[in-house]
């Protein structure tokens, strides 16, 4: 399972077999028997198998090819909604309408959302997670008809893959993992860390193409801008609001 | 996979077998390659495996018994803190100071939290985690010395167990899965998805001993208090803004 797990990639191009019901059930059933905070289960999941569907949703997705060829897309969404009301109906007062419910459910929605990614790979079928979820998170929100208390975190788009993923680098172990407390990293540790990675050749030609120094400038003045940011942290914070977590 | 995946549950209870370098490293890997936001890898991980520095922890988690019990304890935390100085030594100018970045840094970080969890469950260790991480965020970055712009969002206990874990039971897949766009629940839909948890023996008897009328009371007045979650959003706020990440 371990080498599976590490020799694992990103598949964006999928082929036209359809995922069956029996598999996707099977695979939800992985995915809900994760660990999750108090077994409250604080999410739903949207499930876009139509033509239609899958047209309506592509542009908040900046129309990524793979919401289209997909045979499945799905929304992940952290739902404080259901539990709400269940709560309601048996003379319960839910008091789930802020930041912190808000925070477990999150944390709940992507470790379902994760497991049923290693199910899918175990199973021969390729994933993608679609970040810009969190960015045209109104449009989400409107096409998929989510009601106050539920907001769309991620989304993954499932399928048969047509290419073997490409398996991509990583940080040393040494980047990312401290023993204790957190050692701050020194000048010299950022560029040994850093230096594999910056060196890779499809890195260096990711940074002629795009006529910037380095890596790091491409990322910045790019693909994930202050502006940006900015921006899509403000829209997100109103589809909070929008939603209920937020007064 | 799939059958591993259905049958697991949450171990809390672990014998005193250490758990070898060797072995956290391979579950480190299988975690890191996990699906991230543009291969920033916005998270780090604190090992605490001493006995001081789990004493110094257990307070911060209520002194769940799992924190000094377990072979290891693993803090994940979202960081934007390392990539953004690796951005500023590249004369790069990082904009991840705010909520859009610490949402996907989030969602990476869960990501690689739960890839671990199903990587050290198929090696046979037992987990647990721990949701008392965003309730005393503020002790935690103090006792772990976490940075401006890294915030702890989940404690994983990790350890070989003592008895076999207990699998709890899951809402059926029809209250979690909406086809096409979410579907509102009527009162009878509530009624007739929680049937079978709510007539669980060990969740009546839960009831009983609490002495509610019903699970959802339980929840509401003692486990989950509307008070509670809006204490601990503002604490979490807080932290938030003492990290870096609102302004």
């Amino acid at each position: 399972m371990t080498e599976t797990l590490k020799n694992r990639g990103t598949v964006r191009v999928y082929d036209d077999r359809p995922v069956d019901d029996a598999l996707l059930r099977e695979l939800f059933e992985a995915a809900f028997q994760a660990s999750n905070t108090g077994n409250m289960q604080l999410y739903s999941v949207v499930v876009t198998r139509s033509r239609e569907g899958r047209e309506a949703l592509a542009p908040a997705h900046f129309n990524q090819p793979q919401v289209l060829s997909a045979a499945v897309v799905l929304t992940f969404c952290a739902d404080v909604s259901r539990y709400s009301q269940w709560c309601r109906q048996r003379q319960a007062c839910p008091g789930f309408d802020n930041v912190q419910s808000l925070v477990y459910a999150c944390i709940d929605t992507i470790i379902a959302a994760q497991t049923l990614c290693v199910a899918a790979e175990a199973k021969g079928l390729g994933i993608c997670y679609l970040g810009t979820t969190t960015y045209n998170v109104g449009q989400i929100i409107d096409c998929l008809q989510l009601p106050p208390l539920v907001v769309p975190l991620t989304t993954i788009t499932l399928g048969w893959p047509k290419e073997a993923p490409s398996v991509s680098e990583r940080l040393p172990l040494e980047a990312i993992v401290h023993e204790e407390y957190y050692h701050p990293y020194s000048a010299a540790d950022i560029d040994r860390l850093h230096e594999a990675k910056e060196n890779l050749p499809a890195n260096r030609h990711y940074v002629d193409i795009n006529h910037k120094d380095n890596l790091a400038q491409v990322f910045c003045d790019l693909r994930y801008t202050k502006k940006d940011n900015e921006h899509f942290s403000t829209v997100f914070i109103d589809a909070l609001r929008r939603q209920g977590f937020l007064k």
